[in-house]
């Protein structure tokens, strides 16, 4: 493993607020704007780690809630970390497992020091700290590694996101004071606050006076509307510092990525490529498209024929319909594997378009693309 | 599609029964003896068709019975047929939906001329008859067509293994009259008869007198164990004609495969290896090899370091373990495609042994090598 580089964030070119630039880290380098998709228990559903990198993705998310319950943090260091675990030459990035542990973990018990829990594997006990989260991302080997937070379930109060909030830049601090210093290694804060933009100006000041090499926005799209997520990205992008990433968590869909790079967010992460493409749904150039709709039975046209990867752009739509709608695996394969190339794609088209200061074109192309929709039915 | 080559036989060197040499047919060579993997619903489970082909198979197995019913036959036809429609340019062989309507269909109803059954997936009634079933195989544009038979049960009795033999090879004769000639593509004849060598022969007797351009075993491999299954194997193959392909219906494991080669079959049908794939199981060189087992948590080694294949070759045993654990789905397809890649290996040996006449070392140190085991655990 090369730790010789230092974590460093570089911005080539902006336009507007957005920016084109590189993060190098231990594991390699990562361009940005980067979607990164996400591997919970190491692996990308239903997609080889060769598609995964053929699509264009440098960084992938694994789950520290998840990998320290099942096979274990001890487990995975033993064993050599978790790039050669999961066979991911690259850069990864590993959440703090504070979301995680709020959602789905049993009996769980919050204190102002950390989370004691039940695991949905075997029942055993388990408890995650700051310093505890901190040391399972260091036992993973992440390249980056999450500050641990409490997550506020939505909706909620003012009072009680901010008593949350200040929980969470408390553990941010002492995160930051265990977290072991390691050349090319970083560690994000993450702002919180809910949708009150008195408190995600408090989080961000309180975050950016401890010092992080990267700044996350958390609680968002988790059901407040784009409005109130681009509203609240409004007022939090500006306190942070220019010359490191933001990182907005959980996010998203297409148009939300166009829309907070617009913004200045540099790196994303969501679940939707893949899950999507479980349900038959593709991301195209078009739009969202049905694989499930019979409208395709008799298509023997691809999604895409303009497309550069290979499965948008030959395999006949009459055949993923078949897939789906007969439940073969090879459906859900095809499908999400297609979805993560299409993400790759919209990101190396957002770079490409910050480069030449013609985002505001792209953005208006995209989305007139996007509003057309999918070919007129075959006749 | 090229329809230049005839569907034609050669054999290329001869070990004891043993046969080595090709099948030349439309879409393609195939080498024999050949294991074709089974993509029931025009999908290999779990697995990318590049990796089938990558792994060496020459062949892929699809079905008459599940592709009628959904998406029906006259649909793949006018989408220019399977291969077009799956995307496998090579040799396609389909069988007749004989065995799938007696074991899967709801309300059949058999009679002398055919069998009148529902669809499980939209409850519409259907019939097959030995010209339908021929036709559909044409609709598929299947290189090898499989006459329509009935199967019996196992364990069955004589007067009513022979009855449905008997209707059988009538239906054989009628399969035969409407199956329509074209350059490059085959149509197989089924010995049956269950385990009761008189009518073996007398099945096989049936279907020479026919004339076919290959000849399969059915009905075996359902539960009458190894020893019933050669024993019928050693009265049955010296009945068909040398120069033809033989073909051993869905058989089987590894140990099976080598001791029917053994005896002069040319090729294999099974799901085991993506089924197996499935449960955790990998064949390997040291026999199976069941990743579900705890010996395998902390063991970073690959499942067989001399394997070709570089998912045998590179994986850690750990990361497979906990792929199975957690349900991933990526451990059903990474097992499932070093199955079909350890099935083709083991065809491409036994095809090297013949033709160096060697196949009783060749036969000898596999068994040994299976006998041995797997590596010990790790300590």
């Amino acid at each position: 493993m090369d730790t010789e580089p230092s974590f460093s964030f570089r911005v080539f070119a902006t336009d507007g607020a957005a920016r084109q630039g590189e993060i190098t880290m231990a594991h390699g380098v990562v361009r940005t704007p980067a979607f990164m998709p996400v591997g919970t228990q190491a692996a990308i559903k239903g997609v080889h780690l060769s598609a995964v990198r053929a699509g264009g993705a440098d960084i992938v998310l694994a789950n520290t809630y998840h990998l320290m319950l099942r096979p274990g943090a001890e487990r995975i260091a033993r064993l050599g970390g978790l790039h050669s675990f999961m066979r991911w030459k690259g850069p990864i990035i590993t959440d703090s497992g504070g979301f995680q542990v709020m959602s789905l973990a049993e009996l769980r018990k919050l204190d102002p020091d950390g989370v004691t829990f039940r695991s949905p594997v075997d029942g055993t006990s388990h408890r995650l700290t700051p310093e505890r989260a901190i040391e399972i991302q260091h036992l993973l080997d992440a390249d980056i590694t999450m500050s641990f937070d409490e997550c506020t379930t939505w909706p909620v109060e003012e009072p009680a996101a901010a008593y949350s909030m200040r929980l969470s830049m408390k553990w941010a601090e002492r995160g930051r004071q265990s977290f072991l210093e390691r050349k090319g290694y970083g560690l994000f804060g993450i702002v919180q606050g809910s949708v009150y933009l008195a408190l995600r100006e408090e989080s961000a000041g309180a975050l950016v006076k401890i010092g992080f090499d990267g700044y996350a926005i958390g609680g968002l799209a988790v059901g407040e509307g784009k409005d109130l997520m681009f509203a609240t990205l409004d007022t939090t992008l500006p306190q942070l510092p220019a010359d490191k990433p933001r990182y907005l968590m959980g996010v998203g869909r297409p148009a939300d990525l166009v829309g907070a790079v617009r913004r200045g967010v540099d790196m994303f992460d969501c679940v939707m490529p893949t899950r999507n493409g479980r349900h038959g749904m593709a991301f195209t150039r078009y739009g969202q498209i049905n694989l499930r709709n019979a409208r395709h039975a008799d298509d023997p046209r691809p999604l895409d024929e303009a497309s550069d990867w290979p499965s948008t752009r030959n395999i006949p739509r009459a055949y993923l319909h078949h897939l789906v709608r007969s439940g073969e695996t090879l459906g859900a394969m095809l499908l999400s594997e297609i979805n993560i190339a299409y993400y790759q794609r919209l990101m190396l088209d957002i770079r490409a378009a910050i480069a030449n200061v013609t985002f505001e074109e792209f953005r208006n192309q995209t989305r007139a693309d996007w509003a057309r929709g999918d070919i007129a039915p075959r006749t």
